[in-house]
């Protein structure tokens, strides 16, 4: 008996690649749609991306940005969620290529994302995680954490002022709010916690290539940023390239001068590369893809050639007329989940539908307790006002209920007492670094 | 510069190794005492462990039972937390070894509690996972969750019916504990979550070798958790001992008879030893350990010739004079804890000290919503009651005021939604196990 035959097959069958924000979206938009939704994800939870890096400076436990898949679905009855990692697509055949096995679709919508990477200097990787997956961000919180500890027992003067070291590459929302983080612990959560150490002497670095912190912002709203992050005892060095990093320190190239760092914490916020789905679609369909991997997609965001294959979200190349291509930020995946699924629903029925538009409802990031920086159209804001409207939007934004109330708990507990309560070390190794002598 | 001589050295060395309920107990009931305290734990936090089978079954995360230990113990200026794993101990020159230095005492509280063991079938230890750290949780969690993911995706009935039995070892209140909410899980939080199975039809087995669960209960109140897990769809089945655990069966033996069940997931809650600091001291105090590896204290708890090392909790055989030992439970630590700090600043006065007497206010089990058994003394009770008894000790009883308020906050969401929001599956494989075919 085939349990996944039992029910007759409906007319329309459409699979969904990814369960981010582009795909989630597309999915739900679908619900009443008379079409057979399959969201396939290698993970069995939405993740909220932009709050990851409060897990990894241990504002927040995974559980709280991460909403089970099959539970946001449950009450979709024409759609299901299959825990699968697909490798491979049959354009010709209209079927996904799974590790496992194989799913034919009438409609594809692909949603994979992106994932950091290194420019060239992969073997960075290990040296200097970036900021992806729960996995990442656990990674991320044990390194910072384990660097105070080894501080504390470091009798030498200059292997300890390596140990609080902590240099970020890459300054635009994600590395500006994790210095923004870094700073408040350093100066707050952890003001009492060491005896030997004082948290405050950490050195932390935000690294940017470009010649201001958060480049898609206004020069005004940069500056603002670098005076809080200042504020917050961060070091903002702007025009600096990061040539070399090893297990003991950093290379910074800047004003054609080179300058070693010795640092033992090195975190990555810098490039940003698109899932390897893009290239699959390149070779199956003939589609071209960009410098970072992503599929340049028609004005509908379907792949040329392709009406019935999506590419939406981070691993879109999609440029509006006239305009660059738009930046891989959640409302952009968004909005193209809900116009893909409005698309279908439409040529389903036969009619017709514009091309695809984003509307900017604006931009922000955070940068510490009482401050953020936004950019809605012309208007320009910063401080706590900014605040204020990050955190409910962030909040809002949540895909889950439950979530939104645990987070809104934690940050007011934060913000009142300073306090970071997720500040566990797990994993493999969360004893400090055997030290030489 | 040596940062650790900065300070003149108190008078006296208190070196507490471990971070549970019994060693932070101990430093914390030292605050005013004229002692320099050192607790020495291989982890960042302490762990609340009676919750972490709530942590395995996605209702809490880890950082909501876990309470960094230098947080708590920040304003305590007289402690200092060391993060470091202790090997030896040097009874004649007072001294701890750790894994990357040496540590003098004039004091010495050893408190490193116990893990899970497998009666001698330690190759058991990778099919079935036991439950003490947060990794142990996390894996159960995943191994559970993976279950009904790979059923939903088993065409063959048989391969299906054995992913979605699950076997318990073990009903103490681990293993009642997990049953239940096991049996919560599959009938209500996961009801709506599958397309081509229904959670509601896993078998939940519950198998202890004693003739009814919870033994050191009362016989009425195992009877009436019995019949509640029952309700829960949970089987139980008592006076049965696991005879052999493989990737694709449990064989258990049962009157006489020898039976072998399919199943993917095995989970242990059986049999506990203790820390391996108990040979240790054995070798270099000549005191006794028992069959669990416990150490045989004096009725101060202090180790037989050594009135300056102290063994408590888990790690402790403690004797009540023409009693039975005293069993594992946080209840018994936190006491012993509170007495040994007792002990050690009366002494330092010159001052006696009575033998330690364990007060027991009671023990509980909680079986699901509503539904807890209780037994204080000579009164039993159980049902709801018992459970609303059950949550507010729970809750009073974490450590840190923000866990409360966040457990609190997911226990009430949980109990109105029958939702489990940290139901996301972490670490190395999230994917469904390869099928053969």
């Amino acid at each position: 008996m085939d349990a996944l035959s039992s029910s007759p097959a409906p007319p329309h069958r459409v699979v969904i690649v990814g369960g981010g924000f582009a795909g989630l979206y597309a999915a739900l938009a679908l619900k009443r749609a008379p079409v057979q939704v399959t969201l396939i994800d290698r993970r069995n939870f939405h993740l909220f991306q932009p709050l990851l890096y409060q897990v990894a400076t241990g504002t927040l436990s995974p559980g709280d940005i991460a909403s089970p898949l099959r539970g946001v679905l449950k009450r979709q009855r024409n759609t299901q969620v299959l825990l699968a990692e697909v490798v491979d697509v049959d354009a010709v055949q209209r079927r996904v290529v799974l590790s496992d096995g194989e799913l034919g679709y009438d409609t594809l919508i692909v949603a994979t994302g992106s994932s950091h990477h290194y420019f060239g200097n992969e073997q960075w990787a290990s040296l200097a995680p970036g900021l992806k997956t729960v996995e990442d961000a656990l990674e991320m919180r044990r390194r910072i954490l384990l660097a105070f500890e080894a501080a504390e027992r470091e009798p030498d003067a200059d292997l300890r002022r390596a140990w609080l070291t902590f240099v970020l590459v890459g300054a635009g929302p994600t590395g500006v709010e994790l210095a923004g983080a870094l700073g408040e612990i350093a100066r707050h959560t952890l003001q009492r916690d060491f005896r030997t150490i004082n948290p405050a002497d950490a050195h932390i670095l935000l690294v940017e290539v470009a010649d201001r912190i958060l480049p898609p912002f206004a020069p005004t709203l940069s500056a603002q940023a670098a005076a809080h992050l200042t504020r917050l005892g961060v070091t903002v060095l702007t025009g600096a390239r990061v040539t070399g990093i090893d297990a003991e320190s950093v290379t910074l190239h800047r004003g054609g001068a080179s300058e070693r760092l010795s640092t033992r914490t090195v975190l990555w916020a810098a490039g940003v590369a698109a899932s390897p789905l893009g290239r699959v679609l390149q070779q199956r369909t003939g589609a071209t893809i960009d410098r970072a991997g992503r599929v340049v997609v028609e004005s509908d965001c379907s792949v040329p050639g392709h009406p019935e294959i999506f590419v939406i979200g981070d691993l879109a190349c999609c440029m509006p007329p006239g305009g660059a291509p738009l930046p891989g930020l959640a409302p952009v995946a968004m909005q193209q989940g809900q116009y893909v699924a409005k698309r279908v629903r439409r040529r389903l029925r036969g009619d017709g539908c514009e091309p695809f538009r984003y509307f900017d409802y604006g931009t922000m990031a955070v940068i510490g307790r009482g401050a953020a920086v936004a950019q809605i159209r012309s208007l320009h804001f910063d401080g706590f006002l900014a605040w204020v409207a990050w955190v409910f939007i962030h909040i809002m934004r949540l895909v889950e209920y439950d979530n939104r109330v645990l987070v809104f708990v934690q940050w007011a507990m934060n913000y009142f007492t300073w306090n970071r309560g997720a500040r566990l070390m797990t994993g493999e190794s969360s004893l400090p670094l055997r030290r030489g002598t």
